[in-house]
């Protein structure tokens, strides 16, 4: 199977989508000088290109691009190229109005923007198969291909006739009968039983309350889909190209996709990363989606798209101010990235996108972006031969399953103010400023390589999760939870007593006797921290918990709000930022997990890849820090005996 | 006609909705067990039971129903037996796609919720009429049999074709010409005068504006459409069981319903009831609810649903601290319910609503909701005998009318601060809080009864009533009035002067040149109080007012804010609550009328049912009341001389 | 070509839309009393009155119109009469539903409101042209026709499918060849390039955003096709009525008509104004509008609707306070209207607008509303003579163009806080409060009459706009751009460099690196100033600027936030009121510009129009005003003698 690798060949990859067919050809040229200048070693293709490919049915018009290609090629640069069946041109919808999805309420997604592609729909399967094919077997051979990139940001949902066709024919392969459809949406409530299966539809707009599992398998249903669609490709290409790695686009943390199951299919994976230059906790939220890229990569990465500059797409779109692209980049390599890449090289002059930002700008080449974009290039072809490769090692796993998100995130649930992603977040974060590498897993990944298994909220388990995480323990391990895990089986099916009697036995919980959600900015006192989101009345085993830490005060005064027994922890509140991060301190140390590097002054993130140890300083101060002896930072090309200081948005590589 | 007492006989009904076709069998067994218990005598089956009794077409499965009144009946259980309409099962909506209700877009509300149905469907009604022969039928002389329940909770809107002709329909037997409807609906405004009365179609979406009385009649017509579907259902179970009970479950104060015209068709009539626990006004809020139903019925009522935990609707739903169920109830039972039941019997672990909690939760029998219900149970069985059948007296009467709410919350009017609802809730709010006893009655109502009547805001009057009002103050009553009272005709046509002449004599107002609302959260200075929400520029009678409580400073300086002429108030503003409380509290007892309980501490409700003076704790602290002269308390078998001293959330019911 | 002044003659019009068909004729009799006592000269027919005069398809009821003229001629009134195009009957959609709008979401818009047809439906514009040469051949030559009216507020859209046709045509016209098309829309981005013309849509709803070019296409498409509307009945009146004006009334600040375009059209410059009468800046808004009025017009103008009292589409709609009707009313005036009229006569007391004030309100001819109309009539009368016809003489001119405001208010810019209205008001608001009179003019007006240029912000600049700006700062003109001026060119191409090049040489810009916009509430320090909004990282050309205020602290410390070039200024934020002012004072001080009158006293407005000065109290406070010698109030017949006190909304109108 090809790998990253196969494409990096010791280089850390550096470029980004490259939409020449927006400009006249004196610009392509204009383009390599400053690809050149820039160090870029990779462009990215026909992302968007399938109009200019085949501008009307069956037409083929190649020549532009074996131009491109030729270019280059003779100039040195990679193409990844892409499928451009994201957003199919203007004649497919006209001809073939089914291939447009329509959401729950019965509109129409109409061309005009992109991805107003159906993944049920023949007919736009079969012209994405012929554009593909025909790609793939025009490049093949060509020298200057070194990946292919399928489709981007699959990202469609369809809950018109043809998607309720392959719904049916999906729940038919997973169901078999009527009956067992029934039985696991509980189609008893609400009178909703079905006679046939002519009579399963996607759940569109409702009266009332749409049955949450029926919603849960119409996800499961829309990721299954979408995979068809970038499988059918995938094989396609790979037939022609068996050595050329394929990959296809993740957005970050997105809910429509099973990460887990897309990255099985991938031989790169690659994400698209956009966090907010204003937001003070953009790195952490950053450093999440790397270390579950990695994680699903079980390696290097690809970052495929990031911004230069702002992005187009919030209320406010914030440049990054001097260093943070650089500073953010370094990241992502040491995080496992050996591919730094951009939307897009040369920003846009027109269309939807134009005030989205590239690495050559709207300034031009005299611009500060490209001349910081510049500098980067030049410091990640130095470092590239140390870094492209190398693995990171953690104790630590983070448990996140699509599958819990998505059955827990429904409407009619106890709290709307419980967002999967923020829970997520929060207890990343914690790990993340107490300098704890992570990984993430899937709960019914092995994890006896972990010291420490967090799970931050797993509403839904299966029997076979819940076995691992009892086998888990039982084998030693240190097993963290928070609430709203282990209530649903994989029907969202509330099991007995509210929540898993294995995991209540696992934390020494008699009974569950009822969840006190929080209402929004409220909080709840426990001894010696502050609960934040939710809170339970839980009555423990008699005799069976070794540490508890009660609420104080309220209703819930003297119940436990977290209680451990033996290495099994159950924290039934968020606490808040300091006082997980303490907690999780505390039973990382107690469980033999010793962070990156200790007495990191505030705003330094370290990260060991390798060899290497990066330090990061996402203040905007210069900060100072202790270094355990001589090390040699390959960016300089300096050495550090004792201490380094880094500058505002500062960075070093460090070989010890 | 038969009436609620036929089925209490003596006893406080208590119970729920029993949904056993979610479980299987062996679990209807530990039901009973556990039923048996918590003292439950009533339970409510098939309210969602459609598509299992009747899985395709004209199929009919009554054994798994047969065994279950059976096992109830053995058990001692009464069946309150539902109509399943309200659910049709998904091969109506698949065979029948007109069965499905269209918003005013023209979304269609598919199967895959609940309440999926057309009221102006001919198919859905014949369906309907159809399983409910069937079930009253079979189920007449069974001796379980204790009540009918048809439907549950309408409130379906349709603005499909269908609708659009039974709409036509309605307005001719209404209006008989096209004339009579132009003028009614002012269609020379804008140009709407119709042609053919095959151009009216309900309020759809419109560039702007849709006509008021359009949009009145339509909400007239919804109620009367829905109405129509439960009285024919009514008529089905009535030829087959003249001497069985006949009710539809309310939901709180909703404005899809003209409950009084509604409970006319009713032979009990019965609500919904769910105050937010979090909600300080939450026991307030459901005594006004309360003391509209026992209006509604003329006497005792029951309570078809409350929640014996959290809901699942609520953005954040909390579940009762530890005794609020069971004071809840007995507020329920003091304020006439001779019935105290839930959604549901046993929470669910499937469906939408499986987190709107049971009588028996997740937690289970060891669950500290069982246990408060069982606990309940006891208690409602010690009472039952003194307390069913028994009456509420009281001197004042709030008028409400839901045609006048129609009239008035439509869009284009002076300020959408103004929510009918909570004006009502303002005003009832003020004679709760001073333990003044309540009716409700419809301003055409027979107003003698009472020494005091209460008109929040009538902003639609007809002239009957206005009749009604100035003969009940000719005949010596009190009567006080809150602003947009009396502005439109039944047509929602503006009287002239803005306000009836009628009415502006009867309070001494001479013009009313303007109406002056107030901003979000403005307020406005008055002699000795601050008015809310609105105010007015009136001109008073010369020498026709008796009293006055004038505006001071901003632009009404000096003029009227309150204005008494005789016994008739007029409230042009609606007084902060301590202020209209005490402005109430005067006018009530110049009225000689008396609260129930003079000097009762804070938080303390008081309410005399028949013999007995209820007392209820809504404070979290224990409360001591001083009693005039001893009582007995029946819920604890003790006497209590002079005082009383109730614990946190706690209760007593006094026989004096 | 017919003028306002053949319908005013030396009067100004006072008086409104008069609808009444909506009463019975006996009411007629009385309005013409009140109409007569209150000095109304002229009243507005048939705005809503298609269902009236063409009850069925071909009907023609003229009858009732027919005696009205005659009765308003009977008695000196004379009429605006309307085509009534903006409201089909029922009928229209009843029997041709393709005449009805569809949104963007394919929503239809039914009739029952008003505005219910699409502007490129061939049946309505039949229909339309029919009804109104029946209208204008019937009262062409009766004496009462003073003015025609077409249609009402123009402003619907349509994406429905006759639309969709029409846009074709319309973009065939325009471009020639798809090829042009697709390259003036950017089609190569995200894969839009049409191969034929059927494959254009109007921009319907789409997964993400639309093509920004083709919504802009749409905007001005939508303009046209409602000023084809517009121009098609105008003709078949003037074929009629060559020497009477023809008018159409805009919404203030519109942004669906290219009022420039629009107003070349009409004989008439009409508009409605409505400013909150609770809006500290409320005066401020109005007279920006009548500003762009005033310019549209080339001199006086009409104030076709405004209330004399509450409107009712505000969420809050508050009442005038006592004076300010006439404040307003004379406002209008100074700022060279030549008619002061309402919406409406009578209040409705029926339809969607019945608590829509109107100059004889709900509470009558003894209500406050209509004795202050009287007086204001009376007062208006008095004037007239001396007012009607004279112009206003302005040194400076604020640019302003629908197609820049089009193009820079899409999805995807950089900040969605940034509202064109709203910066095109703080700009004038610096202006006004400093009394510098200000002409609007499109950027390709010639501005050689002009001291000083204001751009608040043109996003879109043509090349000939530029080199008209070019040419006038050339010419010695002062130039004071806001941001976000000279970014794309009129097919919202990005001109390279993210900025004009000419613009920025002109204004001593070397490179434009980045925008930086701002978060809501926050703010920029500058040297001396506060920006808001939004600041840029800018690099001055060495040497090149004359004078920079430079940004203080945070990353673009030192970079200039404002730069001045000889007599051009950039302003790169938009600074805080005081500071606008400041600023611009400053600059028209420098570029000779001088205030209506120096010294004034705060909330006090001084314009000068024609030999008369206009004082204007906006505050709630008497303020004494000191005069530049003896004047005579024209109002009041009297003489001040250096000086002059203003009550509370007070106002004089002064000859020297």
């Amino acid at each position: 199977m090809p790998r990253l690798s196969d494409t990096t060949r010791g280089r850390i990859l550096f470029g980004g989508d490259y939409n020449p067919e927006q400009w006249p050809e004196e610009t392509w040229t204009e383009d390599v000088r400053l690809m050149k200048d820039a160090g870029v070693n990779s462009v990215t293709l026909g992302v968007f290109s399938w109009a200019r490919l085949e501008p009307e049915p069956g037409a083929r018009e190649f020549g532009w691009l074996d131009r491109l290609m030729d270019l280059m090629h003779g100039n040195g640069i990679g193409v990844v190229l892409a499928t451009p069946t994201s957003s199919p041109p203007p004649w497919l919808g006209r001809l073939h109005p089914e291939t447009l999805p329509r959401d729950a309420d019965g509109r129409v997604e109409w061309w005009g923007g992109r991805q107003h592609f159906s993944h049920s729909s023949a007919v736009y399967r079969h012209h994405a198969a012929a554009i593909t094919e025909a790609l793939a077997a025009r490049y093949a051979d060509h020298p200057a291909l070194t990946m292919w990139h399928i489709n981007n940001e699959y990202c469609t949902f369809d809950y018109g006739d043809e998607a309720a066709v392959a719904f049916r024919r999906w729940l038919r392969a997973k169901y078999g009968t009527l009956d067992a459809l029934n039985s696991a949406w509980g189609a008893a409530f609400w009178s909703q039983g079905y006679d046939t299966w002519d009579g399963v539809l996607p759940p569109r707009h409702a009266h009332y309350l749409n049955n949450p599992t029926h919603v849960l398998d119409f996800r499961r249903f829309t990721s299954d889909m979408l995979l068809e669609c970038y499988t059918a490709e995938r094989d396609l290409v790979r037939r022609h190209t068996p050595h050329i790695p394929v990959t296809t686009n993740f957005m970050p943390l997105w809910v429509g996709q099973d990460g887990w199951r897309w990255s099985e299919e991938e031989d790169v994976v690659s994400v698209d990363l956009y966090p907010d230059p204003r937001d003070p906790l953009g790195a952490q939220s950053a450093a999440l989606v790397q270390d579950l890229t990695r994680s699903q990569a079980h390696g290097p990465w690809m970052l495929m798209e990031q911004a230069a500059g702002p992005v187009n797409w919030r209320g406010v779109n914030h440049p990054k101010p001097r260093g943070l692209n650089r500073l953010w980049s370094l990241q992502a390599v040491a995080r496992g990235a050996d591919a730094v890449c951009y939307f897009q090289w040369r920003q846009s002059r027109q269309g939807a996108e134009k005030f989205h930002s590239g690495m050559l700008s709207h300034a031009g080449e005299r611009g500060r972006t490209f001349q910081e974009v510049k500098q980067l290039g030049a410091e990640l072809a130095r470092i590239g031969g140390e870094v492209t490769g190398s693995h990171i090692t953690s104790d630590i796993a983070i448990l996140h399953d699509w599958n819990a998100w998505w059955a827990g995130a429904q409407d009619g649930r106890l709290s709307t103010e419980v967002e999967y992603p923020e829970v997520l977040r929060a207890w990343h974060r914690a790990l993340w400023e107490s300098h704890l590498a992570t990984d993430f897993a899937h709960p019914e990944h092995d994890l006896s390589a972990y010291k420490l298994v967090i799970v931050p909220q797993l509403y839904l388990l299966t029997d076979t999760a819940i076995d691992n995480l009892l086998a888990y323990v039982r084998a030693g391990g240190t097993l963290v939870s928070g609430f709203l895990t282990g209530i649903a089986d994989e029907d969202d099916r509330v099991r007995s007593g509210g929540m898993d009697a294995r995991l209540r036995e696992l934390f020494g919980i008699r009974t569950l006797h009822e969840w006190w959600p929080l209402d929004a900015g409220e909080t709840v006192e426990c001894e010696g921290l502050r609960g934040t989101l939710w809170s339970e009345e839980i009555e423990p085993e008699d005799d069976g918990v070794d540490e508890v830490i009660p609420y104080k005060g309220g209703e819930l005064d003297g119940l436990p709000a977290v209680l451990r027994k033996g290495s099994s922890w159950y924290v039934s509140t968020l606490p808040e930022p300091h006082a997980l991060r303490a907690l999780l301190a505390r039973v990382a140390a107690e469980a033999g997990v010793r962070p990156v590097l200790a007495g990191l002054p505030s705003g330094i993130e370290a990260v060991r890849r390798g060899e290497l140890l990066f330090l990061l300083n996402h203040s905007r101060e210069p900060v100072t820090v202790e270094l355990p002896g001589t090390h040699h930072d390959v960016l300089t090309d300096t050495t550090a005996e004792g201490e380094i200081t880094l500058g505002r948005y500062g960075a070093a590589v460090l070989r010890p």
